[in-house]
């Protein structure tokens, strides 16, 4: 078995605090639970009256909208790559 | 001003109804919320204690990770093929 080194950080998320442990860079996990902090803060701000588990899901519908996307622009990047070695 | 057709349906997400209303098709917002539906069902499975809000936003968080990395699998695509343009 391969030993990894486990990164343990502690971040503040809408008022939470949550214990992060990953692989990842202490940045890395920062980063990401800022933008999720951020993207909270955006949708409540047009719809204050969401209670903050609907928000979550609200945020998480948005972010795995946001990665579909990419992933199908990912999969024309990796066409045009094979086209151009063609 | 450009008139958008939007499409309106109904999700189910962890057992709470979602309207979602968007431009894009239904298909890819049933999409986007079945995976949302999943990845908060296998967070629940590995952290049964979690309340569905702080669920909701570790799903969140998972999202918007992988989409961080793929963002850099784009940057390091786009770098390749202005390198093949030459």
């Amino acid at each position: 078995m391969t030993k990894l080194h486990k990164n343990r950080i502690s971040v503040d998320i809408y008022g939470q605090s949550y214990k992060m442990i990953g692989s990842e860079t202490s940045g890395h996990m920062r980063l990401v639970a800022s933008m999720v902090d951020d993207k909270m803060r955006e949708i409540n701000s047009h719809n204050p009256s969401l209670d903050s588990a609907k928000l979550a899901v609200l945020t998480a519908v948005n972010s795995v909208h946001e990665y579909v996307k990419l992933k199908e622009q990912v999969e024309l990047l990796e066409e045009e790559i094979k086209r151009l070695k063609g």
